[in-house]
């Protein structure tokens, strides 16, 4: 029952924004009772800082899983950019970006954001690093991975005007070179397989 | 009595958001009438697609002005991408963030706002080119300054969430050398004044 009221308030969130997102409509939409819904969450603030967080969960896991198909070799890392902007043009991004743009005027919301969004990106930051096999201890490599993924969310906010997905492939195989460049130096081009 | 209308605007949307910019508090907060408010703009669509229009060329107007007293010679780079992401963090970002996402689940707005944000976005990327000395016939050249901007706008967005502004430094560092890397192949380093 939790994970239907969850999976509601992200379908709403995508479908009809913050505002457009109430309790009533999420437990209707979920089929399961005011009461209940009030027992799992009182407030629509709650409720929806658990759908964000139960919807980045599921996704990690995708996203852990699909790493598995990942080719290795020359393709790599342009395949591990291409799995970033499906990310960041999920629905698991549009219904964070719904929470984040009500949380900038919202004291109490945005104190419960916060934490939240550092605790994502610092996952998905892990799992970026791990997929290019970037050594963090060489100087620069850490921002050029953060840049990646900030990159990556200026992209997932464009696509949400409108769609996007050409001149985002284009914009991605030019970083996938420069990230190929940039994140082994010291590798010969030959052996230059992640 | 039109500017101090779409100023008002502005100031309302950073600081209530969408939701809680109404054209009654924008008459209140410009000092006019409701008669005359209304004269000007008929809805509250009509007013912030006017309110984030006029703060792009405002904008536009003090980067052009900027631009004049960036350096010239090693440092160049860098304080282009100092200027960008001052543009991104500002109001004028945070307002036109609240219209693109109260865009995105309103189909009328979205109408409107596409062709605005095209607009804009072209102006800033010619901007872009011109300030970075860029050469599009290159090839890779005209991706690497749209991911530039992309990047400029994932920063904007984190930058919602909590001030971010030594991170921020740190990653524009390095952006800045790929861009110097990249946008001036053919020169020889010592020549790379642009």
């Amino acid at each position: 029952m939790r994970q239907r009221l969850l999976e509601a308030t992200v379908e709403l969130l995508v479908e009809r924004g913050w505002s457009g997102t109430s309790t009533t409509l999420v437990s209707k939409r979920a089929g399961v009772s005011r009461g209940a819904q009030l027992h799992h969450f009182p407030t629509k603030d709650a409720l929806v800082l658990a759908a964000v967080e139960h919807l980045s969960e599921v996704r990690g896991q995708e996203l852990a899983e699909a790493a598995t198909r990942l080719p290795t070799g020359p393709r790599r890392t342009r395949a591990v950019l291409e799995m970033l902007a499906e990310h960041f043009t999920s629905q698991v991004f549009t219904a964070a970006l719904e929470l984040w743009v009500a949380a900038r005027t919202d004291p109490n919301l945005n104190a419960a954001v916060g934490p939240l969004e550092q605790r994502i990106g610092r996952e998905i930051h892990r799992r970026t690093v791990e997929l290019l096999g970037a050594d963090e201890g060489q100087p620069g490599v850490r921002e050029l991975v953060q840049a990646t993924l900030d990159l990556a969310r200026g992209l997932g906010l464009a696509n949400t005007i409108s769609d996007d997905a050409a001149r985002r492939g284009r914009i991605l195989d030019q970083w996938a070179r420069v990230l190929d460049d940039r994140l082994t130096p010291q590798t010969p081009p030959q052996e230059a397989t992640r």
